[in-house]
């Protein structure tokens, strides 16, 4: 579907059909198209109206690519990455949204709807001045309700992250690891996602690119601010679930420590006796043996009791119980 | 609350209301207005008075963010974090102090009570030339003590450290681990405050900003280096606890290992003896065994005696006991 | 096998022996000169017609190099690497193509059949306008399609890592274990040769080299940018299989872990069991025992299941069953 | 105390006692000035008659820091570090030492003796044209002292190393691992000391400073190509740790196995035939067994050496003995 | 023993002893000094024809140090290492070999007899005109021996690497682990060799000394990639020495859960009965029991093989046999 927001002398227009010749971008005016997974035939505006490098559009138009941005002489070609709303409950997902930034224009090309140009066109719609700030400024606007929306799915991770590390030594077992698995995933996603993100808008507020003026610097200064927070925090995620995955090793082999000393401490107490009782049930005849009348029984268990708290003191000694 | 220190003329005014007014950034005076924990009429001192960058003022107001330093032309904005002496006893944590710099103010901004102002706040009610050396060495005289709170801190990380090295071979098991796992995690807080806060510092002891001179970066210079020894600690910390996981693990095997040994000698020792005892104990003819008569307990002893020793030197040879 | 494509005023022509004389490369005429396992006849061309340095034929001629890129002043010296499609099915191998690129001429030469090489040459023989784009388009062309050759041998490479990580909970063992050693070369091979030729094409998408013109430099921008990707991924596998290592040895230890609670729990349940019944078959007087009449096997089957309950109850407790 | 060394005219005198006006740092004189533990009355010296930055002052009477070098314009401050000599035997000690280079004077101040500067102040009153050289010769030769004592200690370290490689496969236990975490703690300390110690005197090598002149600067490259060496071999010692740390995990879980196979061999050759005897001792008629007579006996022996036999075999296959 | 080539208007000459006064180092006539295992007397050359810079002849005279390059203005000192052949088979062992370049002498200086020198005089000596070429080619030809030099032995090391790969998963064990070890430390002494010599001989390649030509560079350059191979196979040896450590690992754990579920599955099914039989074997009335005429023994045996069966379809189950 394709949307198009004209800007021209302090109105603005929004159609959604559009018609190669009403869209010119001339002094004065600036137009806002937006594509959202574009029929082969509205995505004949990026090569038809607005000339864009044959590359660039085949990229735009394509499946999946990582976060960039790329200077075409008069025009910005960015790709950024959005939180995937559509993905399942516990999964981190994100989908490029594609942008071609020029002095009276700014394309927008998504496969797909994206909460965060769906929430900005809503407000230009219903505020005109918005659009009056200028293509630049619609950019860091769209692309800070892009950053915005990654908080949540950051806290969503932070919680799984506390959930982990609750259980480990509660629960350890193939299920956790299971999960540690999951969220090392998750957040290697994360990170292979916000670290080009990070840099290309990192570009834009160090005013490498001519479109770009210094109050609008300012702006993605602080996006490239909650950009190098999240990638900060993504690190600190990495460190503490690997932190956690050695805690759980250790558990592990703790748990076995453990599940062995009873094994012991049984064998240990147990095997001596069952000696013992095999030695008075042998038929040979005993001679000289303590208690060769009645009082035999209590003899042996006498020796019985003796043995085990022998073996329980050692035990006790050695910290094992 | 808000606090308005005044310098003009060599003599100091201190007041706890303020009159935007009064705050008069002229030429031979200035002022230092502290913000702890502003209520929004407060707050709106930064930006009807002061004309800060709503970027800026809205960075200051919010949750807690990283250290960084940004120029805004006439003034810098920098974030910094003290020790939270508010959290639990064995336990690291941080909070942020905001500070604007120009060259005839400087503003704070904290969510709370910041030791290191408070102190410092103090210090200028009684000497009224403290304030006469500039914003700039003010602004070095908080961060100088916000720094040096640091230290405490850090040696009770070092305490925590060794304790667990010391717990490590007398007392491997899952609490040990939970307490690796603690450490671990407050030492990539202190990583994760200081390095950007030595980063600030830095550009500020480098010179980057014409409002720091040449004294005044000797100084900032000092506190960058308390800053890269507090890294350089923070970095050894985190070599020596994982040195301690390892040998932590390795503790647990040779754990398991002695437990496993103890085990193997007992079933080693008396597994035959029950076997011998079992064969005397058939109901079948013994014929031809030694000691048909009367003597044939003390064989099957002397046996059992035999196999025993064999066992025993056996596992001397092989240095398990 | 040697073949001469020689672009003429717009006509291409395409033989397959060659006339030393008849390759000029001149002004309005330019040619491809392909080598395919060259004898060392055919490889004369290299140094008496093309004059190339020694050291760069002798690089050409020889067996395997890493990718790079080197200016001999008026031509470059290139080593890329396609993907060897006659290596065994589940094994990742490459083989090295040279390039030497100059105004008037493109020479490839390659051990072997390479069939980027042979596809772009079927499109010149068909289009003749193909050639008329010059050497650096031709070059682009050819490395275009061999780094599209490392797509399905990438998706190849994740299938076989999806594999595994299903394998690593339900069937984890010796047959893994090799599974992930293979599977950590051959992303070591990929990214071995994947990251020179990243840096070689990124060289050429910088315009380094005066041969590259700003059109041809967006091309291999694109090529690089291709090539980043591939080295990201070939980083996010080698992070998988690390992740999936570790979960490998934690699913082993868990295995291991479930097998010693099974032992320990029959351990426990019989030992106790076998005492009993050694105590009541001992060739002792049995005074004073409960049941001295034909209730006493009913007694003695009472206490065996009181014990067994006891212990069932016990590792109940402590979550084991 | 203080020691100072007056260079003029081709002479020098040692005195031990000060008095400020005698030091005059004037053309054609020069002096060294030697800080042993200075009382405060004589750490004077540096503010009043050199006029040290306070900073710099503080640094120097203050406690240990980290190496490093510093220009105050005039004059250059060096912090670098010796053995401590006075530490345990098995155990890597260093303590700082101060520098103060300028054109007419070098101050050293260090907390106690240092053998280094000891044995140059020896050479010094032996020899009066040692002092000739001029202050930036004199550093360089304390500094080239200090470093060459770094020799003996690293072949300790070197020699614990190889101490702990032997005994890795014939004595692994927790003793060893307290000394390779022992051992990782002193390398640490090493690596802390040296690396910022060889970028300080990097930046003398390549005469960062005007202080430095080429003759001297040839000098001091001398010294930073020993420290790189130190540092490199820090890395190699760090390095081979970790490799002797896997070998000891891999060994303890060797020696693991081993007694488990011990274990599982009695257990599986004796169990059966406990079944055995039991089977023959039953209360109950046996009827139609093989060898109801007195051969009875050797039937049961023959089946238990089968048994037994088959088992050998078994574990044999296996190639577990 | 001292060499001296000298070469003068197209003629070598080569004599072994040397007159101070003969070497002339003049217009047209230039100087190969070769110096192996030097008398003091020899080496005395350096200091009184070549004056070198003390600090330079020190270290070439001395034991073994890092590659290097450094440039003393009008000649540069370099520092590689050769293989040293006469270590044990299978270790990895290197010598050093120091150059002095100058425009008109070549100086050359090893502890031992060298190959590749004894290789290039050889050539020297047969043909007259390899000297014509200068200092700078022969340099070049020596370093390019040393450097091929080092390929059979990679070889070997990979050997090794291959040899160690396949018993991992045959033979684990003690023995496996210190051949790990032992090639880890060849591995890390190959790189600690190859890593600097790759550097100094890059500086060479990239024309940082006025010394080398252009011609002169692309030779070095073609030495430089042969080093850079030689660093990128220690890296992949180091990768895949550190994979086969983890599968080691995981073998030997896996290894332990296999003995382990042997010893489970035996003590399962035999600990039941031995209970069973020593229940028949008490001295007690065995009433209303299955059999209590002559069958009852079959009764036994039916219930021991049911509890067998049981048992095994258990573990059948579980997936252990």
């Amino acid at each position: 579907m394709i949307t198009v927001f004209k800007h021209e002398a302090g109105s603005t227009q929004c159609v959604n059909a559009v018609d190669p010749a009403w869209i010119k971008p001339d002094s004065g005016i600036w137009v806002w198209v937006d594509l959202n997974e574009p029929t082969p035939e509205e995505s004949k505006v990026l090569t038809s109206v607005f000339r864009f490098h044959e590359l660039a559009v085949e990229d735009a138009l394509s499946a999946v690519h990582h976060p960039k941005i790329e200077s075409y002489g008069d025009y910005l070609y960015l790709i950024l990455h959005g939180i995937d709303f559509s993905a399942a409950e516990h999964c981190f997902r994100t989908k490029d949204v594609d942008f071609f930034l020029g002095a009276q224009f700014l394309v927008t090309v998504h496969p797909g709807v994206s909460r965060s140009i769906g929430k900005v066109g809503d407000i230009c719609r219903r505020n005109g001045r918005v659009l009056g700030e200028g293509p630049g400024v619609l950019l860091h606007r769209i692309v800070d309700t892009m950053v915005d929306n990654y908080r949540p799915e950051i806290d969503k991770l932070e919680e799984r992250l506390d959930f982990i590390e609750r259980e480990v030594f509660e629960h350890p077992g193939p299920e956790l690891a299971r999960r540690i698995l999951n969220f090392k995933k998750d957040v290697a996603s994360l990170r292979q996602v916000v670290l080009p993100q990070r840099d290309a808008v990192g570009r834009l507020a160090r005013r490498e690119f001519a479109l770009v003026g210094e109050q609008l610097a300012y702006r993605f200064r602080d996006v490239h601010d909650h950009l190098v927070r999240l990638s900060d925090e993504a690190m600190f995620f990495q460190d503490r679930i690997s932190s956690i995955l050695d805690a759980h090793l250790s558990s592990v082999s703790n748990q076995l420590n453990a599940v062995m000393k009873v094994l012991t401490i049984i064998a240990t107490l147990f095997m001596p006796l069952t000696v013992l009782t095999g030695m008075y049930g042998m038929n040979v005849p005993l001679p000289h043996l303590p208690g060769g009348d009645g009082a035999q029984f209590w003899w042996v268990f006498a020796i019985m009791i003796s043995i085990s708290t022998v073996m329980l003191v050692f035990f006790r000694r050695k910290g094992w119980i």
